[in-house]
């Protein structure tokens, strides 16, 4: 049985960000893929849509540069033929204040003949900004 | 070929919300359902972890109580024999201040016996709350 294309991008891709070796991931991104990670771009300007594997590599780098990841738990997951998504809790270092942040994030992704073609990522984005900020924001009680 | 889970949850789901209609959807949920939505309890406590049948019924009641939906348009999905995940995008009014809000969720959901028994949720939680609060939050960039 052939591993699945998420086990091997995973492991291209955190070494990507905690080595910055990117050789490995580069072959694993198809040329005309479609990234999205949605968030508020003006705190992370590595959030936000991207097009095509340079833009995707360059986008990877700034991640690398700003985080360094501990550890994740694979909290839910499904696996298609060439499909997969998963709901992840990341305990990660922001480099620049060396601040931990725990932080959930979901993700959706399409393969194309083993490589990445789509990702979609959705991430819990109020409590990553408290904790970057290293204070609560005050909400009212609205329901 | 029979209806998939998630199919017949989202309907009688939507009418829960949108019509207060709670009886078809009383019969999907599994008695030990365990439940969570990701998100700011102290702003929105219909968010946080419901275990067991009549506090989800409870916690969809208050979610009745304070939202209305609009649309919503799938954005990534996958389906499994009993499980399901997706990616959605919602037009919503939150009633109490008569406020348009349009809001991205991920969802895992787990079905026994074709009664949903799992589910996890996470929302773009930040660009949730500017909208509830009506006006964007200053951030400074810190990458």
């Amino acid at each position: 049985m052939t591993e699945h294309s998420l086990w091997r991008f995973s492991r291209a891709f955190h070494r990507a960000i905690n080595e910055r070796q990117r050789e490995d991931l580069e072959a694993l991104i198809d040329d005309e893929i479609d990234w999205a990670i949605y968030g508020p771009i003006d705190m992370f300007p590595f959030f936000g849509a991207r097009h095509g594997k340079a833009a995707v590599l360059e986008v990877i780098r700034q991640i690398a540069d700003n985080v360094r990841v501990h550890r994740f738990d694979r909290e839910s997951i499904m696996l298609g033929a060439e499909t997969a998504a998963s709901m992840l809790r990341f305990s990660l270092t922001m480099l620049d204040a060396n601040k931990p942040v725990s932080l959930r994030v979901a993700h959706f992704a399409q393969f194309r003949a083993g490589r990445l073609a789509r990702l979609r990522v959705l991430v819990d984005t109020f409590d990553l900004v408290e904790q970057a900020l290293g204070h609560p924001i005050h909400l009212p009680r609205i329901a």
